[in-house]
């Protein structure tokens, strides 16, 4: 089964990723970089999935890879997280998708310091380490949110900080772990109930988008509508209808 | 050895915390929790401390313990980041300090899920899992700071907020894993460099400040005082004195 093969891909990928020594080098400064490892795990994943689906196109964080004329496009980041990564800080993944015509078909995100892999192909629910997740049923005054300031973007911070704080007062609490990917994820499983980020790119969110629908969430843009898993997004994900729509109206009246 | 029984004690309390299944009571409202194991995990410690130094204090997060009387306190938070603990999220730590006079004298504080212990004793030293442990010398630009928005006081969730975005385009980024000790530990440790929460209890920060400080950090309140690990206090940390006080300078210009 494909799923399978990917994830005895990913999980080798996972090996790797923390067996070797890095170097870290800047992209945009001390906040964007990229470390070794983000590139030699990106090297694995590429030939060994393109094998799996011969005429498959790639969209990769790394070395500018985007190709999407395919009817299949593996969406990956090799290390989402890699500041946390290069401060062996647990939460960091490696998400692998895979986008059919305008859909997306698996997502796969791994966690190798934690031992935790979420997987969903569509229509067939989500799980954590083989058992099926489902988001939590907590209400809108007792959610979570994950988020962030848009770190690469610092000019969009102050609008980030609206947002947050207009919710703050009706939600429970805040985090940010550094990581969307793996945010995405807490909330399929239950952890948490919300998630916000001002602008992602496609192989932030592809693969764990795909994990929060089948766990029976609701993942969209800023205006509410279907992500596109191929351009740069706003994110606003919620556990339940009513969440998601509840925060959507704040992000809305920011924005 | 004090430290090593201690220890003991504190890996069994971690083993009732993991083991127990919980319920959920509010203390005020659903943002401020305590649990079955929190309850379990301090009448576990308590009596096994108080058999070691004999005529010591307790002061402890649950049940009002508060006796500050004797030459020896022992400061406990059963389980910091009760939250967390709630939603199985892995930062949440068991907090013992003992406090001799004005100053502390010993800090354990451990992550069960993860099963890093951080420990310290006045004068020699901060390890985590017996390993010594030191800040980073991350420069103030490439700082990350753990911070919060007053949870508890959301009141005061506006001051935060405006400390927090004031930094945050100097430094690198920030995080909340909310849990106060782990953060501080992970500080000590030099996965990030600077901490600030503007109220905490003492049993939020007593055991860890003292692992701080013997890792090369610098804690204090935010007018940059020594600690008292008797009452509430605001809470600024950091790996280099430096970043220290460039970030006290923030806070101080806000309060």
């Amino acid at each position: 089964m494909l799923l399978n093969q990917i994830i005895d891909i990913v999980k080798e990928a996972g090996k790797l990723m923390l067996s070797a020594d890095f170097q870290i080098a800047e992209k945009e400064g001390v906040v964007n970089i990229v470390t070794t490892t983000d590139l030699a795990v990106q090297d694995f994943l590429c030939p060994r999935l393109a094998e799996l689906l011969p005429g498959s196109g790639f969209l990769c964080e790394e070395k500018d890879m985007y190709d999407i004329s395919h009817e299949y496009t593996w969406i990956i980041d090799p290390i989402d997280g890699t500041a946390n990564f290069s401060r062996h800080i647990d939460q960091c993944a490696i998400c692998v998708g895979l986008k059919k015509g305008d859909a997306m078909e698996i997502g796969v995100v791994y966690i190798p310091y934690t031992n935790e892999l979420f997987t969903a192909q569509k229509g067939q629910g989500a799980f954590r380490n083989g058992e099926p997740i489902h988001v939590s049923n907590r209400t809108y005054e007792n959610a979570i949110l994950f988020t962030a300031l848009s770190l690469y973007h610092k000019e969009h911070a102050k609008v980030c900080s609206d947002i947050i704080m207009d919710a703050y007062y009706s939600i429970n609490d805040v985090r940010r772990f550094g990581a969307a990917a793996p945010e995405i994820c807490y909330v399929a499983m239950g952890r948490a109930e919300l998630f916000f980020e001002y602008r992602l790119s496609p192989w932030d969110f592809a693969a764990a988008s795909l994990i929060l629908q089948e766990a029976g969430g609701v993942i969209t843009d800023m205006q509410g509508q279907t992500l596109s898993c191929t351009v740069p997004s706003g994110v606003v994900a919620g556990n339940l209808p009513e969440s998601h729509q509840r925060f959507l109206e704040v992000v809305k009246k920011h924005i």
